[in-house]
């Protein structure tokens, strides 16, 4: 009864807007005192990548994948008007401007405020992505943590 | 208990195909009897703007945003197949000749029956729309808000 | 009380890694207890699509759309490196490898499952799919009958 609210966000997305959406919620639901839990699937477990490269053996598809895939929080592009990047810089630059959180500043944010953020092995799997090249200090689970996690919040988003 | 249900939905996206579903969605829930909230954050702002410029004053960059943004609900793109802005025609042709309504007539609906349409002030800021761009009658608030909303709401979505 | 629980996730996109995550978690949902019903809107539609030409009349527009859109679950697009269909060999190659079911085959387990399929037959109409031309032993269905189950749900995600 007097349990905490909690909040899911899947992010599978790996667009920068998509991924400051993500944690502009996520970080308001944590200081409104939900339990709030990140899913990063698919080509969103690229928010949590290390952005130099760490060496691990990969097969050659991994490898390729590893390569092409945008490699950690700075490195995402916009789901709109990317214009081969130029668009992130624009958004970015904006952002500074108006003294608005980056997506690396919002992500330290999440941590600080103790949301978790979950990797999906399973994704990880099939893109070929490794532990050691994602950032420290987070979890790693299935989809039946994500509805375990679910099926007790309010809200449950998929971005 | 004799309360109303609540449902929000997110609009993110300056997708003709998702806007549509949004407002569909929105107003078959208001139907329902639902209280209902729709968020305009990031490109779905621009389903709010007239279509007309309106004379503000604004930096270079916010001036170039507003000039590559689609200007209001008339002239938006589709998510795919959109063919350079044949797409869109093509749908708009189809949902006329089966009588559905157009996305402008989704939205003065949804205002009929009530349905708050909400700007994200943050995104406004950033992306440099100002109040006097944006259709009348239509409410201005931040994720704070969106939250207060979501958790008392058994149905929400981010489109 | 003792009711289960409820899961419903719309379909709109026709991306091969959405789809994939969209029946991921309306098997794990399935598996672990709850009613779960995934709708089928707007391009989400060719996910059912059967993956022979089915001979049924249609005028000039449904023609076009119909030959346009990927002709059932098999032919579905990347929403990020799709690089002209290379995208989805390589990730249909990965699950393979990694002996993750294929999509046609998480679209079997979700029917053993009982995980209700529905198509939105207004956008059926708007893109002029006509019953035939989807797989057998799905339901039929519009908004409303969407949001009865979406407020009696927990899980409601839009993909």
């Amino acid at each position: 009864m007097s349990q905490k609210e909690k909040t899911t966000i899947i992010l599978f997305s790996a667009d920068l807007d998509k991924a400051i959406a993500a944690f502009i919620i996520a970080n308001g639901a944590a200081a409104y005192g939900h339990e709030v839990t990140v899913f990063f699937t698919f080509w969103g477990l690229n928010t949590l990548r290390k952005d130099q490269p760490v060496s691990v053996r990969k097969g050659f598809l991994e490898n390729m994948f590893g390569k092409l895939m945008p490699r950690g929080a700075n490195k995402l592009g916009l789901s709109k008007m990317n214009f081969a990047g130029i668009g992130p810089k624009l958004i970015k630059h904006v952002m500074k401007k108006h003294n608005a959180l980056s997506l690396p500043q919002l992500i330290e944010l999440a941590r600080e405020q103790g949301v978790k953020l979950v990797a999906c092995t399973m994704t990880m799997d099939l893109l070929g992505l490794k532990k050691e090249e994602l950032i420290d200090g987070i979890d790693y689970a299935g989809v039946a943590t994500y509805l375990g996690d679910a099926a007790e919040a309010k809200v449950n988003l998929f971005i």
